[in-house]
This record gives structure tokens, sequence and C-alpha cells, in this order.
């Protein structure tokens, strides 16, 4: 059986919505990240990285979501080559881009030392979330990303739009995106991970 | 036909690379990155985001080098679909992690506005960047990634180790990518981007 390693507020919500989406049996184990338990044995000896997610398989251990939701969610990718590749992108895009703008907030001391900088580097998250979301608006065709039918790159927006509030971005600002995050918000999956303890 | 925009000493040496790899005919267009080319127009037509790569097929248009790179080679991802997750997992690392870091040596105002916040950022990167060859050391197998065969990540690994010098890393310290490099840069691949101007 699959074992996912999560923690609230963070990106491995994207995982367990699709382990949920799926019907997938698994193992949802909680990491107390506000005691730093990922910095600690025995999960370092898991994922060396000390980041959640980490999912384990029968064929070893996986983590960073865009490779762990492909993984769990093959039947979720299109036939289509071209297509596939677009919802690669839009999570590298996801992954690589606003993941990396959001962390700045509380997170700057992964690239600076000093306090000042790390000040400065919050008070710009609310620009750099507000132009990673004017960028995704343009790419959402509703209600989900790809139209009608969720794919893995939802669940992982998703994730996202919930720390727009956090990092003081209207997310009404951005019609698709809000009419996105309202209609993700209603699937059974979210009720299901919100009753784990992990929303 | 495919045309890939590149620019000398980004991460789209690592589509031109995977081109070459397999023979594939496709035009190669150099954007001048030093006049900002990405940043003005025709280009941000093409891809609004302002960076390269971005490969234009009979389908669309296509960005993110991770999506690039398994849409022009669906023959380098191996049958299993366990491995074919560990090379997603490592293109992730690589676009959101390591790239990430090298990218606060010379791009930090994407984050930062102060310029104090920009120097302390940029004295950073030796460290993080040292922090990602070390972690990356644990992983290759010899003398590519994943073993004897290359796959799309090593074109994505070498290409970022061609920034270490830069960056202020000794890649020496690192027995397995330095071994990793010397390997990779003796393919005819690597000649041919050469010879094309891109490296």
């Amino acid at each position: 059986m699959l074992k996912l390693f999560a923690a609230k507020h963070t990106v491995s919500l994207a995982s367990a919505l699709i382990l949920e989406e799926l019907g997938t049996e698994y193992e949802l184990c909680l990491v107390d990240i506000a005691a730093r338990a990922q910095r600690e044995k025995p999960y370092l000896d898991i994922n060396p990285k000390g980041r959640v997610p980490t999912l384990v398989t029968p064929d070893g251990i996986l983590t960073e979501t865009g490779a762990i939701l492909e993984y769990i969610a093959p039947n979720l990718m299109p036939e289509d080559a071209f297509t596939c590749a677009k919802i690669r992108e839009f999570m590298h895009y996801l992954a690589a881009t606003m993941h990396v703008n959001h962390a700045h907030k509380l997170r700057g001391k992964r690239w600076a030392d000093l306090k000042e900088s790390r000040a400065d580097m919050t008070a710009k998250v609310p620009q750099t979330m507000s132009e990673s979301c004017a960028y995704v608006e343009t790419l959402i065709m509703g209600p989900y990303i790809f139209g009608s039918e969720i794919t893995i790159a939802d669940a992982h927006l998703f994730t996202l739009s919930q720390w727009l509030e956090g990092d003081g971005v209207d997310i009404n600002i951005y019609p698709k995106l809000a009419a996105f995050e309202r209609a993700f918000a209603a699937r059974p999956s979210v009720a299901a991970v919100h009753a784990k303890g992990l929303l």
C-alpha cells in the first residue's frame, strides 16, 4: 500500500487530493512541520531533502509533486503527447516559479542570511504571487485548467491557491482562478483530506 | 519542423542537447539575452513568460525544460513507471531547487528590491549550489545519473553543471558529478551545440 508523508499548508496536499480523487488506498502520515520533524530522524532517513511530500511505494521512495502526481495517476494523463506536455509545463511553472515566489515569504533563509534581506523578500511576495496569478489566469480554460475534466495539474494549482490569502493576494481579482478554486473546493476529495486533518 | 528558441548560459541548452542526441531536425533560434530580447516583442508574443527555452511544435508552443525534454524524447523514457517517475523527480529537483539556487546570483531582483538583499543572495549562492551538488552526488549511479544509458535528466544536469564554476563551486569536490560532467561533455551532442553557438 502507498504511504504518503504530508503536512498542512504544504504542497503535499496535492498528492493527497489525487489519491482521494482516484480512490487509491493509502496511508496518510502527517508530519509535524511546526516541530520541524521533517528535518529530524527518522524522516530524513526516508527523504534526505527534509521536505514533504514523500511517497513510499512498493518500488521505492518518491519525492517532488510533479513526479508523484503522474506516478499515482497515470490514467489521468491524456493519450495525446502534446496535452501531456502542457500538463507537465503547467506543473513545472507551479513548482519552479509560483511555489518559489511563495517560499520567499517564510523560507527566505534558504537564499539569504541577513534579516533585512528576508524582510525585503517577504514584502515582495504579494507582487510576485500576483504576477503568477495573472499569468495562470491567462491559461485556465474553465472551470478546470484544461476544461471540463480535471488533470493532476488542477490538484497542484488548487493547493497553491490556498496560499494566496496569506500571501496578501485577493483571488477574486482573477475571476477564472477564483471560479477554478471554488469548483475544485466543492469536490469530495477536498472534503476527504479535510476530514483527515490535512486541510 | 520543430523550432527551438534558446540562449547561451541558460537552461535551454538541455533541450538543444536532447534534440541533437536524437538527431531530430530542428531550427535553432538564438535569443539575444544580453540585449534582453526575451523581454521584448516579438518574443513575448511567442512566450509571454519572457524566458528561454521555447519550443514551437506543430501542435503549439511549449515551455519549461522538464516538459519539453519529455515531449521531444518519448523514446528516451523507460517502460517502467517508477523509473520514469525518478527521472521526473530528478528534473523537478533541478528546476525548482538547484536552478533556483543559481538564479539568486544574478536574478535576485525577481524576489527582492533592495540592492543589499541582492548582494546577500549572491553571496550565498556558492553555499546553496554546493548543497545541491552534494545532494546530486548521492544520486548519480555513474557514469550517467541512472547508470550506463543517458536519460533526459542527464542533459538537464549537464546544463546546470556548466554554471558551477561561475557560481564559485569546484565540481571536483564531487567525484561522481565531475565524472558525469566529463562523460557527457565527450558526447557528440555537446560538440554539435557548441558548433551552433549555444555553448
